[in-house]
């Protein structure tokens, strides 16, 4: 929308240029060529589906000539729509390795859209569907002038989201991606994300909700990651001033801290709620739904990526990797990622052709 | 030793009328005829090995006469010397669906020997090895007389004690029955116990340990159970009051006020932190060994007992099981464990004989 494409041109060039300057693997790391970007927010009244209709505000960024096939780009419920460095906004992304010039979702090929999760600022402590960030969505691309996306490329609960919106908007998007996510909340890994929530629950009866929202994100971080991991990186416990301290406790503290420094206790608790809240009927879907799974995910069996493409109805495609990061395999594992990313946007821009 | 063999053969006889008094499926579930039990306890000197000589009291229950083999059966962190309903002491036990008159664990075959865990009763604020726990049952079969076990029987907890006490003391056991325990504590279940253990900090910072340890529990009761189990149980989630509330809460809050009101921070501090403790070189072991392990425990993954297996020196014999219960298994799956503990005993009494 802001520039012309004269200038993605100019991106490829600047990266040829680049990518031989520097030896090939430190240059994927982070492309040093980068397009323009914006940054805006919009007003919009919506009906919610648990809390009635209220005043929300969308915050949103773009990456890539607005002309360009259209990708809306959703993460976990920490994801934002920040995805990589742009010129504008240096700072580093939720997605890097999939996103910038010459990655599988590259803004010199296509309009990548991205928002903030309705709930993250913290300002809604209000029940938030799935369904109500696919309506927001919707209302977003409409004051963006996008009629219809190539394609709706989701992760975790941004996979729900696409479901979703695929459902309930079916004439605005081409395809779906997928990725570590499912139709419906697994009842084992909503009761693990219940008791995250009495954690929470827990540090604010002492007004300092940092420490319980820290054992919420360690919690959360052993369902994203594996013991098969953990094996490979930890060793044993060891006494420490008579207290026993396990190996991987400096990793969580670390991811606990982290985590509170940049979120609020009520984003965290709706927003996990949230994808309790998950329930599309995938019979509902028309378009083509690629479904990408990981055996070691440890918040979605395998079995219901199975039942989800045994219920789509449309086009449908299912991989299945290994991998020892479990549900984060779609931020760890570049290379397979970025190889089914690049196969299902190929065959969608085919049909769209 | 405080009753006559010709008690146990009244105990057979009147088990039989029992049996065929009322249905054999009924009569399963509780034996109407029990042995008589004893209970007392002993007062000890022992060198622990993270917390120095230590004055510790010992309490114990034994079931069935002193003169038949000895069984030493021993289970998680939160079992205890009490099995199953003897004539003495007649509240539910521990491990009921596999102790009593014709089960696996016969009173009338066997002299069953239990105690209460050190730190138990919450008296012991230090680091307990699982190591310490193997040498209180050796000061505690000195004091009752009994020179050798048959066999140690150990789940869980006690798996982990009972390879410890095949390393420790190797004259003194005929055979070691693991189950659904380990030579090492998995650095992701140890990180998954440290969680537990920062709920119940969280709960003391605000001076109610109650809250804490009911979350602890409720986290350790997911450790110890599936999603296959869940996804069977529970339904979707709930907006509750405009808070979302999840299918399997019900239940988590009834584990977590059942274990409240019967477990002291302290013990569970102190029990949670001895499992990560668990380090046993498996080569050190010269008793015959019986791994059971389950497909779908999250604790122990499966190349941890293969691991126990390969490294393990004497006779070994592994059982795998499949159940939804995982960890729990075997509280649950009282027909495989029956069968398992049958063939492993009987082999052990054919070799002894």
């Amino acid at each position: 929308m802001s520039f012309a494409p004269s200038t993605a041109a100019a991106d490829r060039a600047e990266s040829f240029v680049s990518y031989s300057a520097a030896a090939a693997p430190i240059a994927f790391e982070r492309p040093a060529a980068r397009v323009t970007a914006t940054r805006g927010e919009i007003g919009i009244e919506l009906e919610l589906r648990h809390s009635g209709r209220r005043a929300l505000t969308l915050r949103y960024e773009t990456q890539g000539d607005a002309s360009l096939p259209a990708l809306f780009v959703a993460g976990g419920i920490s994801a934002h729509k920040h995805l990589a460095p742009s010129r504008e906004f240096g700072e580093q992304g939720w997605w890097e390795c999939q996103v910038g010039n010459g990655r599988s979702l590259d803004p010199t090929r296509y309009h990548l859209v991205s928002f903030d999760w309705l709930g993250a600022d913290g300002s809604l402590d209000i029940a938030l569907d799935p369904a109500d960030q696919a309506d927001a969505i919707a209302a977003l691309l409409d004051a963006l002038g996008i009629d219809r996306l190539q394609a709706f490329v989701g992760y975790s609960y941004g996979a729900m989201v696409g479901l979703q919106f695929a459902s309930r908007h079916p004439a605005r998007v081409g395809e779906v991606i997928s990725i570590s996510g499912t139709h419906r909340a697994h009842p084992y890994a909503a009761a693990w994300r219940a008791l995250q929530r009495r954690a929470v629950a827990l540090g604010a009866l002492q007004c300092d909700e940092s420490q319980g929202l820290a054992l919420a994100r360690e919690l959360a971080v052993l369902s994203y990651r594996t013991p098969e991991e953990f094996a490979e990186r930890f060793g044993a416990a060891q006494v420490v001033d008579g207290r026993v301290r396990v190996a991987a406790e400096d990793y969580l503290d670390h991811c606990g801290n982290k985590y509170v420094a940049r979120t609020s206790p009520t984003a965290f608790l709706r927003l996990s709620e949230s994808i309790d809240l998950q329930q599309v009927d995938p019979s509902s879907i028309r378009a083509p739904v690629t479904v990408v799974a990981v055996t070691e995910d440890r918040l979605i069996p395998l079995s219901e990526s199975y039942d989800l493409i045994e219920r789509l109805r449309g086009e449908t495609r299912l991989r299945v990797l290994r991998s020892i990061y479990g549900h984060d395999a779609c931020l760890k594992e570049q290379a397979q990622i970025d190889t089914i990313l690049r196969e299902a946007l190929a065959d969608c821009t085919s049909v769209a052709a």
